[in-house]
């Protein structure tokens, strides 16, 4: 399904049972950022409907023990017939620098444009420096900081990538 | 496109450019509750995705004067193709008691239908006794209380209905 993952690694699509398994990583992954409040903020930002209803355009790759190593949770837009969505995607701290991320949305690109989708979106936070420069290095056209753009202090950079202009980034 | 609506309200789909006039009335139609920290909380379960897009699923009821009333906000599952899932509906609470969230509802399991979706699904927290009794009232079945549903301290009932079952609930 993902090509290019380390050895003792293997990806499959999300579940319904994954919801709470990616909760708790997330807490662990972001080191328990802001405490109790951190962890209601991420878990409203992945509410277990995605688990249930975008499972097929959505990934886990776990260790051969189980152990979640990375999530991708990405839509197909209802609304634009030729784009698709990347909503949250993680790959454990203890793994980065090793393709897991880039992986990740290659499979994502390459299951979009089996859809016939040409454009895929995401945003991530000002602050997210190395988001930023992973998204670049993916291909992805980087928008202004965009203030309140999710709501009263929630801004964030968009990105967008047209598929069909950059082939190589679906390998 | 919506039926039944009181005089000087109309509906139409949702637009990207409802997002922040649908984040405003939430803080008003809550009351401000807890404050900043609320506003935040509401705005991180609408990001702006839900604008961009599930808006041909969605719904938006104004006053003549454009001032926002009621919306509906819901999406075709892409997992089960047989569900559709509401998400987030509010109604302006000077307005509760006149049918606009039933013909909010209503225009959904309409569309749903169209789409060949038989179940519909939707959760609400379970202090909101009002939400619960409306749901009932349309014609859902409601689960147990199901603790920790959306993560840890977000506690969930969840409701299912079979528009094959009860043709009276689409009118």
């Amino acid at each position: 399904m993902i090509e290019d993952l380390p050895a003792g690694l293997t990806a499959r699509h999300l579940s319904n049972d994954d919801h709470f398994r990616v909760l708790a990583v997330l807490d662990r992954w972001w080191g328990g950022l802001k405490g109790r409040a951190g962890s209601t903020e991420r878990a409203l930002l992945l509410p277990q409907l995605y688990f249930q209803h975008f499972t097929t355009t959505s990934f886990l790759v776990e260790h051969d023990s189980g152990e979640v190593a990375a999530f991708l949770i990405g839509f197909l837009s209802q609304t634009q017939p030729d784009t698709a969505y990347v909503h949250f995607v993680g790959v454990d701290p203890a793994l980065h620098g090793q393709g897991i991320g880039s992986a990740l949305y290659q499979a994502f690109f390459a299951l979009a444009q089996s859809h016939g989708r040409r454009y895929v979106h995401c945003i991530t936070s000002p602050e997210n420096d190395a988001s930023q420069a992973f998204h670049t290095r993916l291909g992805f056209a980087a928008s202004a900081v965009q203030p309140d753009y999710d709501g009263p202090g929630l801004d964030r950079v968009a990105f967008t990538i047209d598929l069909s202009a950059d082939p190589a980034a679906i390998r």
